[in-house]
């Protein structure tokens, strides 16, 4: 993905230096714990959709630079509290904070960050930037709940995992690219078309990485193959298996099973590639590609328009 | 505390309805879930400081509602994440929700009612509301880790506690009484003087209920006797203890000890109790009266005001 970045490279050190800055405090604990997860490194996506989407009009750094800064923490926040539910040893190949100082200070800690993300915000006069960012927030912790109260329970429609993934990824890309326009003075149908990019953009990334799940090649993903599988979290390429393949009986016994072993989760594996499942998820893929491109069609012809295209074809054939 | 909100009981009883509807969600786990801490009770502090703190100026309900439901919901978010960390079965006489439904869902849950009082601090126009509380929550944290890390430790000055208490308990109050009347169109000097109150105020809370954690009777706080001691916090009875006890070292190994006993927990107790750590730390909560009282000295005389001088009063007597 870093090759699209090599147009904000300069902007894109300038935020690494102000979220040193932000998670500088008076408590040794606290700075060596908050700036812990930022050491471990990450792509820095959402910063990255920020400036891109700025780019797109008339791009100024210093207005742009809080809210950049902002959805790193914000999205670090979340990484975070993830690790605390889900019992995380490891995140971007480094002991997380929870493994590191237990769950009391992860949990704090996640949401000092998260707290620290409104002080940054709420130096913006432009009402939408804290609107949307708080909007996006409660949404991305209805997504966490549903995912757990659906997690383990064949009962799932497309449906419903478009409306759990788009909570859980699409909302925060779509938040970055629009809000980096905002943040620049941007008129509604630019930052609206780099919304709507933004939440197709993410809708075809969690999609890809849920098939990468478990087509992946182990050690491709840092985390190993079938993990949603062992988590009961039912991804689009499960929800479509388990509607198409002859052996769905035996897959959902398999799925909603809670004590899974390696052999059995290499069976269900196989059991969902066998029946088309990738291939109908990465026609889906390709469907979302296609309509993120679509969206960009409105704006003007600014390098960082190509950027967001060519990241779009690249979702479509990730393969890491 | 309650006969000191006759004055208000009618607005707080729209605020408990406004808190009941914040908390309908589409998801009936995370609505369950939300609410299920709202309906322990509780006393409604915070939206209660905010209602008279609007009505020392021009009060108007529907200016101050948004934001005394979001200073609830702040509250019961901390409390929430609180449970988790210090894996508490009960609150408020009522199970936990982390005890009814484990850690993961209480995380998220905590997050969900933070992230759910930022959309409606994002209705105010005026940028002090969302400032202050952005503010606040960041120094909340600080006052939570540095809690954390002073646990089990000697080497604490009387300031140390000072600033943990601030953050744990003052600010919230403090920026509850300023924002109400900052809602209400209050100009800096009222909005100042009921924020140098509630800090006061909050300060002298916060010591008293450090004092009746050593001295109440078994069954009058809703949780056992020496709770602080067995978690390790060092509280001022405790400080102050330490430093002038005869038997001072020997009150140390047990307070440092992180396996007492019920029988070293009274020992402990009786030591802090004989020296007279009591009344010297009595003495500096009727200091914080007195001067929570004096910053009310610039408001217009409104029966709001002479409450607010009764609420300190009461604080510096009470014994539950």
């Amino acid at each position: 993905m870093l090759q699209f970045f090599q147009e904000i490279k300069d902007e894109l050190a300038v935020v690494e230096r102000e979220l040193q800055n932000a998670l500088q405090t008076p408590d040794p604990l606290l700075t060596e714990t908050a700036t812990h997860l930022l050491k471990a490194g990450g792509k820095r996506l959402r910063p990255a959709f920020s400036l891109l989407g700025g780019k797109c009009f008339n791009f100024n750094l210093e207005r742009i630079l809080p809210l950049a800064v902002a959805l790193e923490l914000i999205h670090m926040a979340t990484l975070i509290h993830d690790d605390v539910v889900d019992d995380a040893q490891t995140r971007r190949g480094k002991p997380t904070i929870r493994a590191c100082w237990g769950n009391r200070i992860s949990t704090h800690v996640g949401d000092y960050l998260f707290a620290r993300s409104l002080i940054i915000i709420a130096r913006y006069d432009n009402p939408l930037i804290p609107r949307v960012l708080a909007d996006t927030s409660v949404k991305m912790c209805e997504g966490e709940i549903q995912q757990i109260s659906g997690s383990f329970t064949e009962d799932q429609s497309v449906r419903d995992y478009f409306y759990r993934i788009n909570r859980k990824t699409a909302l925060l890309i779509a938040a970055s690219c629009q809000l980096g326009a905002v943040a620049c003075g941007a008129p509604a149908d630019i930052h609206l078309a780099l919304r709507r990019y933004g939440h197709y953009l993410g809708m075809a990334f969690q999609i890809t990485d849920d098939i990468l799940d478990l087509v992946a090649r182990q050690g491709q993903l840092g985390k190993p193959v079938g993990s949603d599988l062992r988590q009961g979290i039912i991804t689009l390429p499960v929800i479509y298996a388990l509607e198409q393949s002859p052996r769905r009986e035996y897959l959902k016994t398999l799925i909603l099973s809670r004590e899974k072993d390696e052999k059995q989760i290499q069976e269900a594996i196989n059991l969902i590639l066998d029946c088309g499942a990738i291939e109908h998820s990465a026609a889906i893929v390709r469907k979302y590609v296609f309509k993120a491109k679509e969206a960009l069609g409105v704006l003007p012809e600014k390098p960082a328009k190509n950027i967001l295209g060519a990241i779009a074809d690249f979702i479509g054939v990730r393969k890491f």
